[in-house]
């Protein structure tokens, strides 16, 4: 975060915001791989001997992944922050530092009520996630813009030649996912019946229904991918950003196999449907393949972990996925989160 | 760069220019330190044992940074990845690897003319740079968005300890600058006034005239800083991205010293007036500071170096920059880079 950008806002009195983005970015300083944070021409960053970088960057924008007619600010971010640190997750690296280009209209940076201005507020629903994962934000960018954006970059370390990769699922390996499926997108289609009704959810973040909270402030399974990580138990993973059925559909496609969902086992969210939970995206549960004869725990840092299917042989001129229910065998179609431009 | 938002532009029928994109990003794979890129939830990187990360992010929204009616998108592209290497080079960092996150507006992804689409020539124009400086292109994120904007990340590698730094200058230090000055702020007053007349220079980048190169292709001096760097000869760095007044200033704020300047020494680049070399931003030239005692070169791979002033003792109450010119000693106030919203 270079001295231009910081004093684009402390022009609009927002000192106090940019002293407290600094010095709670310096927080993780202390611990961690974090040398050198805002400040200089970039971040220095410090891994172990033997270790390699995981990087991740997602792009948010007003409209497509968040609405801010619909988002209490501290939601947007959360959800922002949360993107970032399920990538990590997948790979099974652990949170290095956090890195944050914001964007926002100028309204944005006005102070609004007592719980602050709309981009106060983003941060404080990001610090609380980064907090919660130790995760320092170390840097970043702050501009004006016609539209709010957010534009996340995380660095994650996981030992060198250890990182769960999407490409390395085998015919017979077993699949598993970490939590409940659906509960996001259920929390999301409440969030528009509330909008719709006007009941807005925006004022105070703490007073939202806890159905919407799937949706509103999704936990990453930080804990879970080092697990699975660090015990050896998984052969691929990758996280539900998209939805069971797109994303499964990724991993078949990178390790070039197909699998076969059992319809029954899957643990859909309460509030869900099956639909909801087969193709709703936002979840970020972390979906991973494990040998058949890997003991896998029911549960991985307090967070259930449910076998739904298997990895099959891909076969030339086939449909991947296949899913068995009560009405028997079907190709199993990907049908993942729409953005918000398409609903 | 994650599948959904390849499928996203791959849906109009530019699927040519994502084959291409992931092609041209994996090209760094054989060398440096990328062990995976696009494809995966994270990259992955790797760096030498007992070396650093420096890490930066850079934020470029159309209307604010650039003009699409104005910059060939060739000239967005480079500029976008030099403003990032530029601040690995003020560190003396190597580069390892860049990430893009790109939101454009729909039509800017359809194919005009033989040159390609607005997407495709940024992509050129970003690639031939980064070749140069053999940075493979190692993920990000591409989505639609109301307004064009490119988020880049450039992550590094230093020996640990070894980085330049803005705070670590000391009184009696001597003051130096790569190239010239003021060439960036002389080019883009041409083009405003190339705009002015409707004799744009989009169409066909080659053609634009040579006076305009230093704004439209600035030149980050990566083997410069790195030269510095390996060779111990600053004590402190930073690149001249905001003009050398602002610069400077950040630079004696960080290590709480002052600065004596002497215009007649600034090397003012052809074409540019003294002003434009004291205030003009983006040049992204190298200033840094050295012990009397260490002999800088004449030049570093090609580039003359220039003795510019010294750095004095900070004093509280007095302006830590001064200026000694034909006129006498004054105070010299930032009037570093504004932005295009606020020309």
């Amino acid at each position: 975060m270079r001295g231009k950008r910081i004093r684009l806002l402390a022009d609009h009195g927002e000192l106090d915001v940019l002293r407290e983005i600094r010095r709670r970015g310096a927080e993780g300083e202390r611990g961690g791989g974090l040398r050198l944070g805002i400040g200089d021409d970039c971040a220095l960053l410090r891994v172990r001997d033997g270790e390699e970088l995981a990087v991740t960057t997602d792009l948010s924008i007003a409209g497509r992944h968040f609405r801010l007619d619909w988002h209490p600010p501290e939601s947007v971010g959360h959800r922002t922050l949360a993107r970032g640190l399920s990538d990590l997750a997948a790979m099974g690296a652990r949170p290095v530092a956090a890195f944050l280009s914001l964007g926002v209209p100028r309204e944005l940076t006005l102070r609004k009520g007592r719980r602050g201005s709309w981009v106060e507020r983003f941060y404080n629903g990001l610090f609380q996630l980064a907090e919660a994962h130790k995760t320092p934000l170390a840097g970043g960018d702050l501009a004006e813009s016609p539209v709010a954006l957010a534009d996340i970059v995380l660095v994650g370390a996981v030992p060198a030649g250890k990182a769960l990769l999407r490409s390395a699922a085998r015919p017979r390996d077993l699949v598993y996912v970490t939590g409940n499926l659906g509960g996001a997108a259920a929390g999301l289609s409440s969030l528009a019946e509330f909008a719709a009704k006007r009941r807005l959810v925006l004022s105070d973040p703490a007073a939202a229904p806890s159905e919407l909270s799937p949706h509103l402030y999704p936990q990453p399974r930080v804990r879970q991918g080092l697990a699975l990580q660090r015990r050896a138990l998984a052969t691929a993973a990758i996280d539900l950003s998209d939805g069971l059925s797109t994303d499964l559909l990724h991993l078949c496609e990178e390790s070039s196999v197909g699998a076969i969902i059992d319809a029954s086992r899957l643990p859909v969210a309460e509030g869900a449907s099956p639909d909801q939970a087969l193709h709703g995206g936002e979840d970020y549960e972390l979906l991973f393949t494990a040998r058949p004869t890997t003991k896998i725990p029911r549960a991985i840092a307090g967070t259930p972990i449910t076998r739904i299917g298997e990895v099959t042989r891909g076969q030339t001129g086939r449909a991947p996925l296949t899913i068995i229910s009560g009405s028997g065998l079907k190709p199993l179609q990907p049908r993942g989160w729409q953005h918000f431009s398409d609903l």
